[in-house]
Order: structure tokens, then C-alpha cells, then sequence
């Protein structure tokens, strides 16, 4: 596959990210230098194919990436800034600001540095879980500052779009805000709820549907990660959640003067406003588009989703999204399919005839 | 199909949830007489197949089920047990407290009422929207108090047995605390972070991923329902809630004071606390497993994921779950495919061998 980048691309640091950078710049044709703190995990990284191990006499780097964890990030990059006079400085920690202010501190040269923040990941962590196309299609921000240079700018974009992701620019303290709101300050409401859940009784527990579990699926992230991110990005955290908290109080409010007048209505804005925010978010396409929801009953055997999925693929009919729900207890399950609202009916027919039991 | 029920059963509004219920008992075989205040909504249901309509000259019915808003429901409730002074009476709205209060207070005989609540739904409403599989598998409280005999009880079981679902018997004030804790106050989370995406810049809505989508789903839901559903619990929701600010204002204090000591054993306790909670819903099969995920690149044309889980059940690998995720503005998405643990390995090697492209 061709690239843009000339190289050679020094990664610091071959946890998840820097392994999987690797991986898809060398796939690429790229030459890749790799250094971490511990040479072992450096050496994992580069049997794995994520390139070769940094060595004395290497030819001097065009672009460096930092992908060490958040709190380590500026004194890396400051080092790598002063070793590499030459060289652009990267780094893929997931708040922008806070790096930016103590490279300033440390004196470091931020004409040749430009943070950006990947966003992609995975469940599992370290090299092993590498992988070249962990960036495809996914977004990817450079948050640009005002001391670095077009020059500059562009050696990340290619970064990016060699790795198949998709660039987007703004700057650190609007990307610190961006995903105070759309990621950690989620990542907070989701734990918060979970959290609720730990002195409820049993019984409570099985009333549980999608809702719930949608809601707090991310509560199970890792709390080391976590703990470093929201700390690092804490002010904007803070500002977010505190319009969280004024919204949770006008609700409260709203609750606890149920039945006198007015009440209901504060009650109906919120659900409306809540609407409205979520209709925002950008669904596939682009689009907002609506799709018809079909609810097939799934025995619990192997094979029964392929035979499923076969017969909706033999009836001609693309599916938009699919979910399985599995009723506690039961030896069968629920698939959600979400297919366009003009085929709905067609496989809803489609499925009766072939003996699946539609519920609706 | 043989049923419990002797019949006949009265069901008194033909919405969503009494369609349903005529649905699947006409199709056990049970006498199902239809009322709904409006006739053109009884006969539309009627006429669906639910029941017949009923008429003055019907026989008294054993059971009555009323299925109207919850805001008439204590209403209608009590002008059935005074109009049937031989039949069990039961309703199905989803605050369980509140209209045993106000029949109390209308002096109805509640010896004879039993209310109940299925754990189901969907997200159309109305007759057309009804089918006698909606509460296959799934959980349906029956709020006992003390009042009632146990012989009514038994007849709510056999026709909660008759419908497929699973009875669960719990006090009305533990059934309003549990579905507070599990829907209503997770539902209100999921709007207000929602609300917080209003004002957002385009741009910062681009960075969504999974979990802003997960945490946001149920906002979507209708207002106008939820207004009723939340007011009519207003006491245990807004207690749900209260703790729900007290962990919130923890986690202000802590980023508040981030850098201070201490503030990081806060956060990391909060984003612990969430990892517990989360780790004690419900399972499939009852149990906590823990699943292997696989991604996979799916482009977005009819028939490959129908292919792709052909492929799955060809390798012989079950699996436990699945979903789907577009990238905005892309041509392809990612499936995100949970199989046992010990089926990981076997099933990337196959899917990588049938040209899959498998992202980790």
C-alpha cells in the first residue's frame, strides 16, 4: 500500500497504541524505530512486526510519536524535542491541554510539537493487542496550538491518513471540552449509575432490561486508565459536570413538588431537551436516518444467528444494526434488527414463512 | 396450545400492552372480552385478532385486566371491581404504589386487586403495534400487599404463565424502589447527559463513539409517557436520585481538587464502585461470563453480515453476542462479535481464512 510519510517514524512507548501505529506504518512500507521505557516490551513489539528496535546510529527521525501513559506524556516529549532538533513531536495521550502547559514549563521547543488524540482503543491493552487497523475510519484529532508551524501540521496528517483515519482539527482546550462531553463526563454518568446498582436487592436486579445495561455498559472501563484521564482533563470535566449537576437538580426539584403546578412540565422539558440532544449526535451516513425495528426470537444453539442472518441476506434485505438480548435464565434469546423502514414488512414475511418466530 | 386460565378474561384498554395480552391469551384459547374507552380502539383490536367485543350480555369474567395510562388506571380499576363483584382484578401500569393508594382511598374492595407489571414494551405503541409474543422470557412483577387472598394470586400467575413470561413476586413498594433504580433513574441519567448535548459544537459530536451512544440510547424515549411514569413514582425516584448527587458531588469535590492529596484515590474509588456495580446485573444464562470480542470490517452492502455469520456458525463457534458500529461518514462498519473465551483464537484463524478482515 503506497504512504505518505517519507520516515523514518520513531514510536516512544509500544503499549496498545504505539504497537498498533506501528504495525499499520510498517504494513505501509514505513520505517519504523521503536523505544519504550522497558526494552522487553520495545522487543515484543517489533517481533510482532510493529517495526525494528531503535538503535545509537539511527538516521535522524522525521516525525516522532509519544504513546506513553497520560502523566509521563510531556517529560517524553520534552526529551525527544531536545534529542531530535530536527524532528515533529506527536503524542496520542486523550487530553490536550495539560501536555501542551508543561512542555511550556519545562521550556520545551512546541514549534515542533503538535498533540493529537487517536480516537480508537480496545478492551484488552499492550502490544499483543496491537493491531495495524485499529485507526481505520475512525476519527482522529490534531489539536493545534499557536506556535506550531503549516509544515508541521501536515506531517501529522499524514500520520493520519496513512493509518486510515480520519483527521479532524481543533484545539487543545476545544478538544479538552470536546471530550469532557462526549466521552468522560459519559464515562462519570455511567459509573455513577453502576454504582448505585451495588446495595440493590437480587430481585431488583432480574427487572433489569437494554435500558440499564446500555446506560452502564461503560462503568465497566478500566479505573487506572480512567483515574489518570479524568484527573488530567479535570477542569473541563468539572465545568460539564457541573451542568450535569444543575439539570439533575431541576429535575430533583421538579420530583419532589410532584402534583403542584408546573411540575410536570419541568419534568416533560427535560425528557424533550434530552430528545433533542440525542437526535445530534451523528448516525450512520451522516444521516438521521430511522430505522424499522424487527424482534426475532434465537434459539441458543450454534448456528442459529448465521441460519438467521442467511435467511434476511437471502431475502434481499441489508441490515442497519443488530443487537441480541438474552432474557436471564432463559435458554433462548431476543435478536433486534434494525433494517430500512420500506423493508420491514417484507422481512418480517420473509422470516415468518421460513419458521421464525417474530415477535414484533 | 393448552392454557391455565378458565376465562373468561376482561381486558379494559387496547393499547399496546392489552392487544397484546388478548393476543396471546385468543391464541391459547382463552374467551377474551375487549373494552376500551374509546370503541374504535376495542374494535381495531378486535379486529386484529385480540378478543371480541364485549357486550352487556357477557358472562362475568374471572379475570380482568386493565391496561390503561397510568394516570386513569386506579380509576377504571375501581369501577371494574364495583361493576364485577365476583372477579380478580389486576392492571399492568408500571408504578405499582400509587394506585393502591388512591383505591384505597376511592374505598375500593382491594381484596379482590392484584397489581402487576411486565417487563416489556416496544417502541411503537398502539393496538396495530400489538403481538402475543411481547412478554415471551421476560420478567413480570406481581406487587402482592397485604390484603389480597392467595387464591387471586394464583390466578395473576397462570395468566402471566399462560403469556410465557416469568412471574416475580416482590411488595409494591420494593417493585417502585427496584424499577426507580433499574429504569427510571437510569432513563433520567441517559436524558440529562443527552441535554448536555444540545449546545455542543458539530464538531465535538464528530468524537462520539460507542460509549456516548450506549450512555444516550434511551433518551430517545417518548416524553409524554415517561412524564406520567415519573411523576406517578415521584417519591422513590427523587430518594434514587439524591444519592445519585451526593456520588455526583464526590466526584466534583475530587477533580476539583485534583493534584491535591488524596483527590486520585477518590476518583479511582468512584470509577471502582462503578466496576462493581455493573458487575452484579444479571448475566446471560444468570452468570457473570466473561466473552471474548472480536472485530470485524463489514462493508455496508445486503448480505455481508448475513455471510459473516454463516462463516461464524461454519466454524462451529456460538455466538453469545453482537453489534454493530458505523463510522460516521464511512462505507463500512465494524462488527463487534462476543464468542466464549476459548473460542477467540479458533474463530479470528477462521474468519482471516475466509478473507475477513479482523480488526482485534
Amino acid at each position: 500500500m503506497p504512504h505518505r510519510l517519507q520516515g523514518p517514524v520513531r514510536i516512544v512507548g509500544t503499549g496498545l497504541l504505539g504497537t498498533s501505529i506501528g504495525l499499520g506504518l510498517t504494513a505501509r512500507g514505513v520505517d519504523v524505530q521503536l523505544a519504550d521505557a522497558s526494552p522487553s516490551q520495545a522487543a515484543l513489539a517489533a517481533d510482532y512486526g510493529a517495526g525494528r528496535l531503535a538503535t545509537a546510529d539511527d538516521a535522524t527521525p522525521q516525525l516522532i510519536v509519544v504513546a506513553v501513559p497520560p502523566d509521563v506524556t510531556a517529560e517524553v516529549v520534552a526529551s525527544e524535542l531536545a534529542r531530535f532538533p530536527q524532528a515533529i513531536v506527536t503524542d496520542v495521550a486523550s487530553v490536550k491541554q495539560l501536555p501542551l502547559t508543561q512542555l511550556r514549563e519545562l521550556g520545551a521547543d512546541v514549534s515542533r510539537y503538535l498533540g493529537s488524540h487517536p480516537m480508537a482503543g480496545k478492551e484488552q491493552s499492550g502490544a499483543l493487542a496491537g493491531t495495524g487497523d485499529l485507526f481505520f475510519g475512525r476519527p482522529w484529532v490534531i489539536a493545534s496550538h499557536d506556535d506550531i508551524s503549516y509544515s508541521s501540521g501536515s506531517l501529522i496528517d499524514d500520520l493520519i491518513l496513512d493509518l486510515g483515519a480520519v483527521p479532524i482539527e481543533m484545539s487543545v482546550v476545544e478538544h479538552d471540552r470536546a471530550v469532557a462531553l462526549v466521552s468522560h463526563v459519559p464515562q462519570l454518568a455511567s459509573t455513577l449509575v453502576a454504582s448505585l446498582l451495588q446495595e440493590a436487592p437480587f430481585e431488583s436486579l432480574r427487572l433489569a432490561g437494554g435500558g440499564l445495561r446500555d446506560v452502564t455498559r461503560v462503568a465497566g472501563s478500566d479505573p487506572a486508565l480512567w483515574m489518570q484521564i479524568l484527573s488530567a482533563n479535570a477542569e473541563a470535566v468539572t465545568e460539564v459536570l457541573k451542568q450535569l449537576r444543575d439539570s439533575l437538580d431541576g429535575v430533583i426539584e421538579a420530583l419532589d413538588t410532584a402534583g403542584e403546578p408546573g411540575s410536570l412540565r419541568a419534568i416533560a422539558g427535560a425528557l424533550v431537551e434530552g430528545n433533542q440532544g440525542v437526535a445530534r449526535l451523528p448516525g450512520k451516513h451522516g444521516t438521521h436516518t430511522k430505522f424499522a425495528r424487527t424482534l426475532v426470537r434465537v434459539d441458543d444453539r450454534p448456528g442459529q444467528l448465521a441460519r438467521l442472518f442467511t435467511d434476511i441476506g437471502d431475502a434481499g434485505v441489508n441490515l442497519e444494526d443488530v443487537r441480541i438480548e438474552h432474557a436471564e435464565g432463559a435458554q433462548f434469546g431476543v435478536a433486534e434488527v434494525l433494517v430500512a423502514l420500506d423493508a420491514e414488512l417484507e422481512l418480517e414475511a420473509a422470516l415468518t414463512e421460513l419458521g421464525w418466530k417474530v415477535l414484533g
